[in-house]
């Protein structure tokens, strides 16, 4: 049995440093790196893809919308066209840092706002698909199950990966519970490492109102930049690795 | 005999536009195509790219400082490991678009002062030189005969092609006389196209003193975003041709 | 019986220029001023104000989305609170210009994407008027006439403004046609004069179903960057003059 | 006797927060606010501001080069005009904020790599007084002793104040030796109050090659965002007024 966990990083820009990069990059297999729209300067690139390199994980590009002052987190009605032209500009300049350390992208996950945005904005998710597509149609992307992005990047050739967020209450559907809502996040490093093995094992979780729901997933996220992100982080790898799953990039090793 | 024009393309930026850029892709045969840091918004890079291959155009790189506000015309003092990496990131940027033509950049020329800055500079020579061979070792560079750039870079064993530029005076000792001098640049279409054929031909031209020099170039660079700029380019070209010069990229047809 | 022309101004960006602003100064009574956030760099902001002054045009802060890449015409779902202080600080700016030629910011009008969100958007309406109202209580705003906008700033118990546009098609219910649409903008100078001269005269004007409507307005918006942009602000100037109408600004003279 | 001590606050950008302004605000009684161009979002301006207000801290503007990128500590070679409208421009958004408060700027200092231009730069130097005259003119300058910054502002009529740095060791010339020598920044505590309390009393210090020196200064500046800032600056602020010393603001309580 096995498992993969992502986590975003490389979200640094100029004077402004973000999260534990370092002991991330040594929990986790996957590394979703800002490429410069919502975070992520030249050098951080370099850094970040470096030491991901060294360690064996693999990186992915974590595109944005082009929005420093709100770290991507805020939806831009940005023109489909336009929006495929940003990611592939995002990918592209990714590209040069891997390139530097005998990698490549290995997969792209969209970030924050177009995340959530592409889960139903027709037009976004196909212009996200489109700019994977024409970067590189071997390119695998990661996103919610369900969502329109993975069913528009499937219809269109693309290897598609779901994640399951581990530190996050789902409803019933088994869609994540707006973080507005009292008890969305979870915080206990041992609670949410047993949620995520029963994630990893194929078994159902507690959604928030106690119904069991079954999650398939074949990452797990875990959060670099909240208090406890490295604590939480390391609580999973170490529950999932006692119970003799395997954490491996779910791009192949 | 044979010789290469190439133009500054790509140069607007979202709802604003710059030169006539489908124009001057009919006439000059290698395109330096903004990144994105000094002008060039995605779209425009994918437009222009495409225009160019579409017409057999070369596509240089042409990088700058991270200056929109001032159109990468201010030097700026940014540290070089971090210019290597500013680099990098545009070359990557817009190596996307190339690929997307079946192509790829055929060389680097750095822009406004930066371009002047490595005339002299020595550490930022070598960042940009330093980028370009990371970025790919066979990827030539166009710049100034005599720049510290240019030897850096043959150094590094990268190789170069020197350019002259079509409308601007020329000191006794063969650099730019400067723009803030009276006579610095030259308006007379027919005047440009006579000069720059003697330059196509290994002649000498005359310099703003009236004495006579010889100013070796693998490239001429006429200007696109000055009034007269298409009249200048198409004199220039026309002239070459009935002359008998062959305009072809100095990277090969 | 009198009437004022308002033009979209100081939009060009460094090396970017946008808009006859010289012409349109001479021909308009209030000049929307960009803010810096979606045009207009600080010399363009010193430079428009200072020609308003000299001119006697009503100066109105242009203020926007922080969106210099999509000029400020793509939506962007920035939290209300963060707005508001979005709103001061390029109010507090464009002040520092207006102060250097004895004068003030007269009103305020949101540009673009913002102008159109706060038709409907409760949360961004409020969050402007918040501004306006915090930076000077006795500042007007000029906007929609029906739009959640102006009613909320009258609620607030700042002064409204109602504006009409020359150049587009409205619809039986005095909404402006959405530029998909064809007929939505108008072009002829002749009949776009006409149209405004009926809309200053209180009387009804013709809707793009050819039923009769009243658009009350007290300042008519005439466009600055379109091709033919001052050829129909001097028709429409014009037209209005000959037949009486005085053109001084809303804020008065 | 009495001294001021100044600290650079509001330098958090959107998602990155920089330094403990919370506590500096409790300690000094200057708050040099970052305007935007090097830090500063806008809620982060009206959050210090109306903070500085609270705990009567004089706010003074920390005009910065556009440069997010890299924090404002790289020279940008600007042309004089633009230098002036760009310090204007962010004057005029600091003053949105502070005139909230029922506050206004008390003083202007400029940020970082523009700080050091003007120790030499005569155009830059001039550029800045004159933003902050056209703005002004009763507007206090607070700079480097000796710098042509002070001297032009002074010649200018503005009102000059000088600082000391409370943790930079000093040449015998009493300039700051380069942070790239060894033994440029200090870092004990005491051994810094101790010196503030020297320089506060009018006392001689000892300069890095062991002379001693005479440093006038009207405000020390205690640094925020570096490990220990804190911790130093109440050490400061403790043993300054353990001696007796007032520590109010230099532009008046």
């Amino acid at each position: 049995m096995r498992i993969d966990l992502n986590s975003d990083l490389g979200e640094s820009f100029g004077r402004w440093e973000l999260g534990d990069d370092r002991t991330l990059l040594s929990i986790v297999t996957s590394a979703n790196v800002a490429c410069g729209f919502h975070a992520g300067d030249p050098s951080t690139l370099r850094r970040t893809t470096a030491e991901a390199a060294a360690r064996g994980v693999a990186v992915g590009g974590h595109v944005a919308y082009r929005d420093l002052a709100g770290f991507g987190r805020r939806f831009v009605d940005v023109p489909p066209a336009e929006l495929t032209d940003e990611v592939l500009y995002q990918l592209g300049a990714l590209s040069a840092f891997t390139a530097l350390t005998g990698e490549r992208i290995r997969y792209v996950k969209p970030h924050g706002a177009l995340y959530n945005a592409i889960v139903h904005h027709e037009a976004q998710a196909a212009a996200v698909v489109e700019a994977v597509r024409a970067f590189d149609p071997e390119l695998p992307v990661l996103g919610l199950p369900g969502s329109r992005f993975l069913e528009k990047a499937e219809a269109a050739g693309l290897t598609t990966y779901r994640e399951a967020f581990a530190d996050r209450a789902y409803t019933p559907e088994g869609t994540l519970v707006s973080r507005r809502e009292p008890g969305s996040v979870l915080h206990d490093p041992e609670a949410i490492a047993a949620r995520c093995l029963r994630i990893a094992r194929g078994e159902p979780i507690t959604a928030i109102d106690g119904t069991e729901i079954l999650v398939e997933a074949d990452s797990l996220c875990v959060h670099g930049d909240s208090p406890g992100a490295v604590d939480i982080a390391r609580a999973v790898a170490e529950r999932l690795r006692a119970e003799g799953i395997d954490i491996v990039p779910f791009t192949g090793a």
